[in-house]
């Protein structure tokens, strides 16, 4: 099993305040996500300098594509990312549209599992050649009590890489909760306000890639099906 | 019934080409769109200078909430959206954090229907106190064929009018189609290219306003729920 990447989330309301943490630990990032709300704060120039100041991470553009999915992708790759994300109750052409976007530029598009996601449409997606989904914890396990990660969430992140996806996961997830995954085939961990909001970022990113090889093993996976950029 | 308003949807990948067709336009316009791809393009920054060139005019920031509603509605009304856009498809809680930062705000809050929403949800909105839905002509129907407004899409915005919605129609609408809405209780018609694109913005604005005014009657609908800026 490979080592899973690390991803920082960016969700500040404007660019500076984002560029600050990035700045602190991004030695110890492998996928820059520019999220929703930077998207919409920003633009498509926060991805722009990013990419700019990082040209050998992987930049992930958190546009959630929900329709015209063709217009937004490509607006997102024009401004150099080299994912984006389009919602699992996105328009069903829209997953089309968006793949065919990416693999003429040889980039990449995930799919956010949102509630109300269901294995038939899964099955779909990996029939289309769809390499990545975002895996969320329930929000349904969440009301009923359930804090952290289960067994119920490993399993499903089994079968997901079973169909071929490459999984990542996010929620809230602490270094903590990382040893809890070992031997569940994970490809990226999301961490957002744990880096983004403590004190030394740095040192909050060295804390989850140091958990992440105890836990998978020191050899770091390489992102398949993407040119590293730069 | 009242006289419906006009709203023009601007979807460019940069403000400037958005600022031209809408300076010539304006006077013809009562709600201007901040679409989905011009938010994303320019971030928060597109609304912030469209409600500083035109402060009396009623603006929506059309940023399709899925999640996060509560940061991102804020920071739409901290720019000067007067209304923002949650698709249909959004986690429940969504609705009501947005509608609860609406309220406080003397704002409002726009559903949009996207395939898969239902009667017994829009029955739960109207319970909520939501007040406005965005409609549009079904995708399935338009698969089967059917190219224009029917009788099953005026009766269904009949039946959201009934429960208490203002209906925006939306979907490609065109000068020749508004007279077929003649009865039906619309309460804003969106235009976007047809106005955007075209060579004369300002004459196929008020082409729109003429058959607007000759199909419904001329009282202008103040809109309600809401205090007009500036």
């Amino acid at each position: 099993m490979n080592k899973p990447l690390l991803q920082i989330a960016l969700d500040t309301y404007d660019l500076p305040s984002a560029l600050g943490p990035l700045q602190r630990a991004h030695q110890q990032i492998d996928v820059i996500e520019v999220g929703t709300i930077l998207c919409l704060s920003e633009g498509m120039h926060a991805v722009r300098a990013i990419r700019s100041l990082y040209p050998d991470k992987i930049v992930l553009a958190d546009v959630r594509i929900a329709e015209a999915g063709s217009i937004i992708s490509k607006m997102a790759f024009e401004a150099g990312a080299d994912w984006v994300s389009v919602v699992s109750g996105a328009a069903p052409s829209s997953f089309e549209v968006v793949l065919a976007e990416a693999q003429a530029r040889q980039k990449d598009m995930q799919i956010e599992l949102s509630d109300g996601w269901t294995w038939e449409m899964a099955q779909r997606w990996s029939d289309m050649g769809v390499q990545q989904v975002i895996f969320k914890r329930s929000r349904d396990l969440e009301a009923q009590g359930q804090l952290s990660w289960g067994q119920q969430d490993f399993d499903q992140i089994h079968r997901l890489a079973e169909m071929g996806f490459k999984v990542t996961v996010t929620g809230g997830v602490k270094p903590a909760d990382i040893p809890l995954f070992a031997g569940t085939p994970v490809y990226i961990f999301i961490a957002g306000r744990a880096i983004v909001k403590a004190d030394d970022p740095a040192a909050a990113a060295k804390e989850f890639q140091d958990v992440i090889s105890q836990t998978f093993g020191a050899a770091p996976a390489s992102p398949p099906g993407i040119e590293t950029p730069g």
